[in-house]
């Protein structure tokens, strides 16, 4: 580093009919009836998915393999098998009612960079590797980004087995079943199993591209954006243990009503954390009650927090009242709170958001540095190696629904200037001019 | 009427080890693991209790019979089959963490007392059958009592047929289910299909026997409480649209959260409704939110609202606000509201009582007139025909809850009162002494 953007680009290879072609296929699997998609962490949706992404890359000659934490890689081979290779994707897991382009795009950009590079004849110098993060989104399993912690060692794959789902279903048992279907998949199109490799290993430099997932970028009419930094984000998971009782016999007094008590707890601190700049992001997305029936009073009640904020000090000073406010508000009933993930908020390297900024640069491509308020696989890989986000714009910013849209032209320049970063940071002769 | 206690009472061939061995018998269909039972409406669970209550009758000689809406009915006949028939039951279904003895007792008490009777060497004059309606809980479909409303005609069966329960069950499904799964449950045993009889039809009166699902009766040391009347219950379903958005990247200025939107509409209401004497009874029992994942802004929520009081012009001012305290409290979001149910207070009939006390007097057992706070099967039959309930004493009040508790002493007390109770209403020479 410094790197410099290369002579010969090989972003003029980059398709635009076939990204989108690529993008429109995966949306099938999990394709919801609104436009939208369905394909949570380690479903079967996600298995079909992954087979897509390996029968590309087939036809690329790129060797599959998985981890044990079921983060799927395509390998493009380097002239000198012995050096790190760089990465660049995502995930292709989805919220449940999720759009077609948080995570894959990511994943399909960083292929269809590889593919430009072969078109083009670039052959690099170290290997470069296709990644698709298992579990980015945390909806089936919480926390998100288990397959990136869990490369990086921030976090063990072990704590991460014994996650249930919705429908009690263990986190190594959806790894297995996946697994499995794959291979089952694949096999009768006469493809090997996808082969099994150790978890995590050294990485000379990681590219993450994503829809913006804000408004900024479309309001200010840039297709590519340069991410500084991710906030931070700290989750819980509340559980508040109450009494089940008849709704027509208890009185209130007697009652230790699960529902009314996790109500107090968020809504003290959705004012305690009220700020009037609007900076704070605190949202209690999931919230199941048991028994769950009318005439009943509830017995026990679980709730989601997360909790988000540019600033570490001040995502700091909130994140110790959530103990505090759940415990002042828990009235007759009980509380255990558990906090799952506490991420601060990071910046990339300065010497990969100019590499960036170069390569857009070449190719006329005005771009802006923007700080990223959602959390990304890259937040993982940053410790590791340097590493960088492009964003391309989300139509009005709205994302994790049905509704999302970017624009063919906006993923196109997004993906070029990914190509032409993959190509710089395997056209260096050593790898020192990368780590 | 006024109808006398029998002056050779069945009372005293009521056995109180047989109603225990059935309670415990009917107590391992749904039995979990915390010693109470989960036997919802038309489960499996359901269909192997009926089918156990058709396998006893037809020890007793009792002819099986269910109607459209699936409510069992197990004949004990009469001298003369063009009377109307005395009616004795209560439901099987429970709650998902419910108790053994809600509902249950006053089915298999009911028997009891039929099979007392056969033992005495009674021969009613108008047939009495022993009935457990469907659907009393309207936990798995709402509203509860479908099975004895649409019998008394006050609703039509059709309304609940589309009902579905959270799995995307409907009603319809589930009693076609449950009517075959009985049948062939009972086939292996050489048992007939259980015939399909019309819906609704003339009723001499009806007794219900149930345990108190209050403390009044343990606080005051009696055995047998018989029900004055039961207080109104309104019920509704609330509906909140929002829109799904990412937790880090939306601002709160920009959410249509539907979460928060249905918590304020609840702690409004919680705080209108406040009585300082505790008799008005709120609940939220069910609160379900979509997609109900941690990162992602909630787009929908559906809450229940379970509205009781015993004063009918109380409960009808409270009712009238629930509408507009939803609207004023949804935000940016969008809110349906939809009344399930609204019945008023009622009494029972004085004769009825009288002829509950007299028994009971003549038996040297104690008894004391008091409201039900919970609602029965009895609401719906009261219209048709002079109707009763008998309360037993639930342990410490609990109910609806897998600690549910009512001693052996009793329920077989209770089941005594009940017994001499049929006799007396079928000991009358003319059909005109009971209606």
């Amino acid at each position: 580093m410094p790197l410099n953007a290369p002579d010969q680009p090989v972003s003029r290879h980059v398709s635009q009919q076939r990204l989108q072609a690529r993008l429109d296929t995966l949306a099938r699997f999990g394709a919801t009836a609104k436009g939208g998609v369905d394909r949570q962490a380690l479903s079967r949706e996600d298995a079909l998915a992954q087979a897509q992404m390996v029968r590309w890359g087939h036809e690329l000659g790129l060797k599959a393999s998985r981890d044990p934490a079921g983060n799927l890689f395509l390998r493009f081979e380097g002239l000198d098998d012995g050096l790190p290779p760089v990465l660049s994707g995502s995930h292709l897991d989805s919220q449940p009612t999720g759009g077609r382009f948080d995570g894959v795009f990511g994943v399909v950009a960083a292929l269809e960079a590889v593919q430009a590079m072969a078109e083009a004849g670039h052959r690099p110098v170290r290997a470069i590797e296709v990644v698709a993060w298992m579990n980015e989104e945390g909806s089936r399993f919480a926390p998100g980004m288990m397959g990136s912690a869990a490369f990086s060692g921030a976090r063990e794959l072990d704590e991460f087995l014994p996650v249930r789902d919705g429908a009690g279903i263990r986190v190594d048992e959806a790894l297995a079943a996946t697994r499995s279907g794959l291979d089952e998949l694949l096999a009768p199109e006469g493809l090997s199993p996808v082969v099994l490799r150790p978890l995590g290993g050294p990485v000379a430099a990681y590219v993450e591209a994503h829809i913006e997932q804000g408004p900024v970028l479309e309001r200010v009419g840039l297709s590519v954006g340069i991410v500084s930094g991710i906030q931070g984000k700290h989750t819980w998971r509340i559980e508040v243990l109450g009494e089940a009782a008849h709704a027509g016999t208890s009185t209130r007094a007697e009652r230790k009503d699960a529902l009314m008590a996790a109500l107090a707890m968020v809504q003290a601190m959705a004012q305690v954390f009220h700020d009037e700049d609007d900076v704070t992001k605190f949202t209690v997305g999931r919230f199941e009650v048991e028994p769950n029936a009318p005439s009943v009073v509830a017995s026990r009640a679980v709730f989601s927090i997360d909790l988000r904020h540019p600033d570490t000090d001040r995502l700091n000073a909130m994140s110790q009242q959530v103990q505090r406010l759940c415990t002042e508000h828990r009235g007759p009933c009980e509380v255990v709170v558990q906090r799952l993930s506490a991420a601060d908020s990071l910046s990339f390297s300065a010497d990969m958001r100019q590499l960036a900024q170069d390569c857009a640069q070449a190719q006329d491509i005005a771009t802006l540095e923007l700080p990223s308020a959602a959390g990304h696989d890259a937040r993982y890989l940053n410790p590791l190696a340097p590493s960088a986000m492009l964003f391309v714009p989300c139509h009005l910013g709205i994302t994790h629904n049905e509704a999302e849209y970017a624009s063919p032209h906006d993923l196109w320049l997004g993906t070029r200037v990914l190509a032409d970063m993959l190509q710089a940071l395997t056209t260096a002769s050593s790898p020192e001019s990368v780590t």
